[in-house]
């Protein structure tokens, strides 16, 4: 079973055409990738910055199936591969649960590439164990 | 008891200075407000894009007093109060989670006012009963 | 010549990795997106939340080739392209201006596709004629 | 003269009641800030982001007057005023430039303070010549 958010859109997500911005997607899937290395004992505050070691993303993708609202319930799932012993991709599918009289949708399907480098260099590491044992659990 | 919302911070909230960006207490602040409305019975869709009455944010004030940084989690109390038939005033105070052998403290201070309009003209109206009752029943 | 978009980057770009956040990219392309429809003379606050016809996108995808920091001086080229009647794609590069001693660089090629829909029932429909002349004109 | 920052409102600044989203007015300020400074010889990387001192926003207070649009021209004002001899406190105020038909307007008015504190342990340091000088001659 792949790790699963849940998550309320906010009306910050939303733009003037009623609906989420399309980067906020990603944004909302990068998210779901940060709880769920929570939930497997990262330490986020310093996943994200520290002075060592940096896995960026390095490729996004996303389709873009069904508009969310404010206030919509969504939730995504969260689904690691290797790729290279630097390197692994996420696949994401971002669920709008059922509204009133309407059944759960497919709202988005986001995949993003990750790439570890040295912070000093940009040079390509190899993953810490810690992170290539959370893609390889998955 | 005031509404509370509890909220982990994400890494798209952070500036490049490491910490919370400052506009970015308002969006969560925001959040909280979207949160009590839902539970108090709300559907957001249609209460901020309602084509016949809107209560835009007129001003804001906010003290920041603590760093927030990519994990931490906050809680935000929610506090509405009556201004005239027209408007009203929300008081919220964000509070960061104890971290490993510290305690829990106030981060910020924030306050917004809402003053209700018709869409069409912008012309102050009453506040809706359902957000009348809201803001005096807390 | 493709439509050329001149930027700084701005601190609110940034995340605590010290560099622009990843779907910001995706937000920079659009504003690119924006300015060149703004000057084939579209209006911009009626292209974007029109109720009759909208144009979302309906997928996005993007290689992260270098980093980019706050004061960063940017150029987003921008070059649509024909689908169908209904739809077409744009290809942007964000180039990084020279910082000093060192050259321009690639920072970033993004694709977007956007589809043009009926509000009402969000069936597809050809693209309005200013769009349909905007397009193949590139 | 104060410094004055022209910018086009783009959509990912809007949310779903079709205008600008409050906090956005902040960042769009922080924006104004970042050329003020940037006019005045800083260097932004540098500045938002140096290990020794920082000089993070410690209070903001904006009267949101008049909605904004997509596409929506403004001038941002921007008016330092020293307060002591480690803060300062910026007022913005934000013109929507002429729409057809119509006269230029003030859309929000907003102040800022900031205070400068050492990176290691957040106390407070006097500020730095060059970020005092241009409090000083504004």
């Amino acid at each position: 079973m792949p790790f699963t958010y849940h998550r309320t859109i906010h009306f910050s997500d939303t733009d003037a055409a009623g609906v989420v911005y399309f980067a906020n997607y990603l944004s909302i899937c990068h998210e779901a990738y940060e709880e769920a290395l929570a939930a497997a004992g990262a330490d986020l505050a310093r996943f994200f910055s520290d002075g060592g070691v940096l896995i960026p993303v390095s490729q996004s993708s996303a389709d873009y199936l069904r508009p969310l609202v404010c206030g919509d319930k969504v939730a995504v799932s969260v689904k690691p591969s290797a790729l290279a012993p630097d390197s692994f991709a996420i696949d994401y599918e971002v669920t709008r649960f059922a509204r009133a009289g309407a059944p759960s949708k497919l709202a988005a399907k986001v995949r993003t590439r990750h790439v570890c480098i040295r912070a000093a260099d940009r040079t390509r590491q190899p993953l810490p164990d810690a992170i290539a044992n959370w893609v390889s659990a998955r």
